[in-house]
């Protein structure tokens, strides 16, 4: 089963990619190689969320967020791979915005593991890092970035 | 036009590549990429200026800070590719020294960005994060690292 | 002499890959590089320690679960790789959970460097970054990433 039919199963579409608003782009390739910007957990052009994890959000609310903030990841790679379908994500690593006294971030990024996993299958298996970090751009709870295999087409 | 010569049209000069204090090197190659190490504001070899974004400094200041660890990336890159004009900018990683409330990262690393499109012109389209950590080593208010394709010569 | 030499000399085993809990592997392979998951200082499955840098532990006590970290590092790029001795380190990036007034990330980050120096040796030479960042997964004070080349067999 492909990427694309297991996204549209799951009830998704892929965003539009957002446009950076400074000079930078969504993606860039080198090889075989595509690097996502970090995307934030936005949905129609606005953030779902603002707030730190440990404060203003809890675990699950930032889980979801991450889910959201890999679902633009994937939009981005797919329009940088030029097909869903030739996306393999390598490596993602996930900054959450957090509370002096948070310790979750591996339970927030699953939230972005998990959508990878659902909708790349193999093509998903990934390293990942999770740190928790002072603050975000727009005051964003967190922020997802990955590294990408362009497969054959 | 070469990116020497827009350098030198910016009235810009590459600094010297500092010498890491510890066992790691400015850059490192491997096939075609050149991975630079976090750069500092270094002028000379002393930070332009200490402390976090939202308390010690402003955000045009730290636009300014961003812009000149960018010009120490792009000295690194150089010396890791050979030559300024084979460098190919694919990603910046911005970290933001950053006050808790402070959430304009993304405009601190515009000064990042900005130097290596005006520099690099087409070879400085990158992918970007920008992040809010806690502290950087000797109390420098942004680190920048980067991502580089070494273009064929 | 061999990277698996110089570790036995220095009486270092490479301890057994941690199984990540979440939706993600300890390395992913693209090309001739291998990713690896963030690293924590974990030693038969349990952290060494926990807490912040510049609080509950001193900058050598850092410095020493840099290197645990960098151990298990060296754990998943040699089991990414096939064996220690196709490992080269391209990149360290490592993070350090850092109280708002802490400013030795570098000397944290040594920790690391001078491990795989020590058992890597020309194949040991890397970029790295070095950052402070507000908590890391299970109140772990350092999470250490590498990018890492395979050599040839």
């Amino acid at each position: 089963m492909s990427a694309s039919t297991r996204l549209a199963e799951l009830g998704l579409t892929l965003p539009e990619v957002p446009t950076p608003a400074a000079a930078y782009r969504p993606t860039a390739r080198t090889g075989a190689l595509v690097i996502t910007a970090g995307q934030l957990p936005v949905v129609d052009g606005e953030l779902a969320a603002t707030g730190k994890l440990g404060e203003a959000l809890t675990t699950d609310q930032g889980a979801e967020l991450a889910r959201t903030a890999a679902l633009n990841v994937l939009a981005a790679a797919a329009a940088g791979a030029g097909d869903l379908d030739r996306v393999r994500i390598v490596k993602l690593t996930v900054f959450v915005a957090s509370a002096p006294g948070f310790t979750e971030q591996h339970l927030v990024a699953n939230g972005a593991s998990n959508l990878i996993g659902d909708v790349l299958a193999d093509h998903g298996a990934h390293a990942r890092s999770a740190v928790g970090v002072a603050s975000l751009p727009l005051d964003a709870p967190v922020e997802v970035e990955a590294i990408v295999e362009v497969l054959p087409g």
